[in-house]
């Protein structure tokens, strides 16, 4: 009997996806996989809500036991059981039972490497002071725990404030630990476009959490009473209990390299699009890898958990003769903290400009998650990006605290199915007065993009408001502009733009706004209609707020200015 | 000047939408909005959140006053001015001023017709008694606040289980008021298939409100002391001191078929994809229209607000001249009542074969909203119908608490855009431990359906357990079994099935069932490498409960038994 022989190294996600559907497709196959940690398939996105308490029983974060695999999949998993070294040309890898002691090999047929990602843990003096963790497995989120539980910190800081920066930072406030983040870039959240991570910045600063964007550690030390002393480059040292470390995560490729596997240009081990490396016995998937992004065509390390279950099945496929192909992320992310969601899919226009994509335009808009006359209407602020030249959605982020992840899920449909914003404005979704609008945010979107596309109302360029000498028509309210509005523009309320035309230039470019967008739409309607060059500034003064966050408004104001535009726009 | 005249009848939610629209297409025409009520474009989707006094202010229902259409649109809204006839030689509409009585006429260049569709209520004896309404407008949802708040009533009896008689019901109860739903059908929810519609029954009944299903009513009388007695065909009849008929909405087509137009075969005024009526200057859109499903492609009535407006946006496209076209409509539909949410897009199994279309197949899936180690996992209920041919998504329904709108809308953008189940496979979505799943629910209905497609796991037809042969395999751990099996059914858990293979029918089909159809998968991948012909009982015991509603549980041993499934699916 031709029974193949599968080894598995690394068991979380993507190694413990493909072992279970290499037994689905060959019930014949020897299946083992080998772990270095303590457990098997456990819940590794859970840690920080383990950490916080969210989540209080440890055994919940564990999904599989070895013994459930032996059970239900036939298939034996050795956990502390460390993989050392490939043999390629014998099909061979060393093994060191992390208990024992003992070295062994074993033969493979197919060889599937899912060994992940490890946390960046930068060389910085005092790095390895007590008090001082990473957040990558079980043992080390229990370490936090003991910390937390028998020091009782005060002060944490967070050093990084990516997905999981923020993920541990809420966690630990939920715990009443006072949290500092500390950034090195100038934004929170560094997959996002600037002006849409300062949302996620306002929501940390008014549930009082401390952040230092711009600015580095150091260094840490310890004082004489034990609390530890983050240096910055930038600012005064200051004291904390607890430190967290969530800079971000390094592909583990020490086996593929030494095994002289082709490393790409992410530092990731480079596969096909069925998962195989330069080695056609050997696949490699999850954290480890990198993969093609699928908007921009660039390689990408992309530690997401749900492309990595995908990309150990088509492994399995692949080592059971099945044409499966894995045809690159979308980078679909979602993060939650301090009651606000965050979310992205496809491509942002940080990304489409490195990678020298200029045929893209982007538009922004604030609409209701549901209709206003309902309890609890509130903003999901979105940013939507689409091919100039044929309307193709490219990629969009959202950010509110309802009903966020449901409008990117279905952007990102949308883009994984290659359709345009002219698709966006048609899709029939989902509509009950609690539930959304008989338009949509996804339908609006597609109806602003669509509208510049066609002609109809074209944009400004947010990014040369301040050198273009386009003249700047603001169609709020006066209430609503005397709470604060773009410098140098001119009011004329929408209700007396038709007749008050005359106030304005008859020649060169009108950039107009007004809230959110849509009065502004309305108005370069009609100044399109009678002859003006008319574009609308997207977003219109929302959108403006964000892309200038220096300008400090009063809170009275501002609350006040919303109350305005959400009576005046329904 | 070329003035464009057009005249708008009915000016809520479609009729509004066009006119607006007009408008930014050409600044020129005259467009004049005729509305019979008192209010132009109101947020009929809230009346019956205004009647349980969710909404408690009425004026946050209108959505735009006359004095707006006017001031930002140019546009001449006359309400309480009913339209009563079309003279399309001379096209002319004979119009009523309901206030002084005047009777005059307008003339047109384009007419569109945005009547909506009005409540039924039947010809029984005693409808005309006072405490028995129906909801359509502003003034008849203020006559029943108004009589909540005089009279105080007790008792209410909503009849019509369909969408805005859950709404009403769950609103009523919402204000204290005991109520009893009473529907004909023998399912709530008629749009539904009626396994779906059981999880509608069990939140209802749960939720102590009182069900006649299957039953019809025959009269209404009222007693001495004013109290209504509520007669139906099949049972004793009971008291009410308020009734709500909710049983359906008639499309308003006296004024078109007075003019000779076109009507479809649903009664509805019949319309290009234009929404051109057999007169080419004459448009209809909204309730009044009947409109062809992308999926069945027959006509079919749907009162829906989406469509609605986008209808009115394409007869204002057409009108100016533009090839918009409005294809038809997959009926995408969300309810939400008593704390449950139900949704669908695109064809039922009962609209399938209503439609005469044998293409198809249907799987189910009761995948938790998001892992079930964060707090709070909850299941979501669906049903999938994919084309057998070629794996199309045909439509889907979802019941469930939470995140159930949110798989429906990415279903409904996958039908739009004509996906198959091998596309749902592969969706790249939102996840983080409180958002979904690394494999989201639409994951999982991809693959189960693909599974099926690509012949790893066929399913066995439901239909058919009670007549077939077949052995019926249930590979629960037997403490599950105990709290409730199918009949006849023989258990032996999935980790001992490889070494009982032995007592199995070494011939005939097995049927193979769990919880929710995950186990039986792997069992059924099991069996098939072995040589046995094997099915899966889609979505498991879970769905055998609601196929057959009239087994009842101990409410202890259905607690036990959900725990149980929860904790051997992980």
């Amino acid at each position: 009997m031709d029974k193949k022989r599968v080894l598995i190294v690394g068991g979380v996600a993507g190694g413990a996806t493909c072992a279970a559907r290499l037994r689905r497709l060959d019930e014949g196959a020897e299946i083992i996989v080998l772990e270095r940690g303590p457990y098997v398939s456990f819940a590794n996105c859970g840690l920080p809500y383990y950490v916080g308490n969210v989540i209080n029983d440890e055994a919940k974060l564990l999904l599989a036991s070895p013994a459930l695999f032996r059970e239900r999949f036939n298939i034996e998993v050795r956990t502390l059981n460390e993989v050392s070294g490939i043999d390629r040309e014998a099909r061979t890898i060393a093994v060191r039972d992390l208990v024992t002691g003992r070295e062994y090999s074993e033969h493979y047929d197919a060889l599937v490497l899912s060994p992940g990602a490890a946390p960046i843990r930068p060389s910085w003096p005092g790095i390895d002071l007590p008090g001082i963790f990473t957040l990558r497995s079980i043992p080390d989120s229990r370490e936090i725990r003991d910390w937390i539980e028998s020091r009782s910190p005060r002060r944490a800081v967070v050093v990084g404030g990516g997905f999981i920066g923020l993920e541990m930072a809420e966690n630990l406030a939920h715990r009443g630990i006072a949290v500092t983040i500390v950034e090195l870039a100038n934004q929170l959240m560094p997959p996002l476009d600037p002006e849409m991570a300062e949302y996620a910045r306002q929501q940390i600063e008014s549930h009082g959490a401390g952040l230092r964007l711009g600015d580095g550690v150091a260094a840490f030390e310890q004082s004489g009473n034990g609390t530890l002393i983050v240096h910055t480059q930038g600012g005064a040292p200051f004291d904390a209990d607890l430190i967290v470390l969530a800079i971000g995560v390094r592909p583990e490729t020490t086996l593929a390299r030494n095994a002289g596997l082709e490393i790409g240009q992410r530092g990731g081990i480079r596969v096909d699009s069925q998962l195989r490396t330069s080695d056609p016995r050997i696949w490699a998937i999850g954290d480890a890898v990198e993969i093609k992004n699928l908007l921009t065509g660039r390689w990408e390390l992309v530690p997401l958990a749900g492309p990595a279950n995908r990309q150990g099945r088509v492994a399995a496929d692949a080592i059971c003769g099945r044409a499966s192909h894995f045809e690159g992320v979308q980078a679909t992310a979602v993060c939650g903290f301090f009651g606000l969601t965050v979310a992205l899919t496809g491509a942002t226009e940080k990304a489409l400009r490195s990678a020298g994509i200029k045929d893209y335009q982007a538009v922004y808009l604030h609409p209701n998650q549901h209709v206003g006359y309902y309890p609890g209407a509130q903003a999901i602020h979105m940013k939507l990006l689409y091919r100039k030249s044929d309307g193709r959605v490219l990629g969009a982020q959202a950010v509110g605290e309802s009903g966020v992840e449901r409008r990117i899920d279905v952007i990102a449909t949308a883009i994984k199915l290659k359709a345009t914003v002219f698709d966006l404005e048609d899709m029939e979704l989902c509509y009950a007065p609690q539930y959304g609008a008989a338009k949509d945010p996804v339908n609006l979107a597609g109806m602003i993009a669509a509208n510049v596309l066609r002609g109809d109302a074209e944009i400004a360029p947010w990014s040369e408001l301040g050198s273009s000498d386009a003249f700047v028509l603001d169609v709020r309210e006066p209430q609503e502009v005397q709470a604060g509005s773009i410098p140098g523009s001119v009011n004329i309320p929408l209700g007396q733009l038709r007749m008050r035309l005359n106030e304005l230039p008859p020649s060169g470019e009108i950039w107009v706004t007004c809230g959110v967008g849509q009065r502004a739409y309305y108005a370069c309607r009609i100044l399109a209609q009678h002859g003006f060059l008319a574009r609308n500034l997207s977003g219109g003064y929302s959108t403006y707020r964000v892309l200038h966050p220096e300008i400090e408004q009063e809170a009275g104001a501002l609350a006040e200015n919303l109350v305005l535009i959400a009576s005046a726009e329904k």
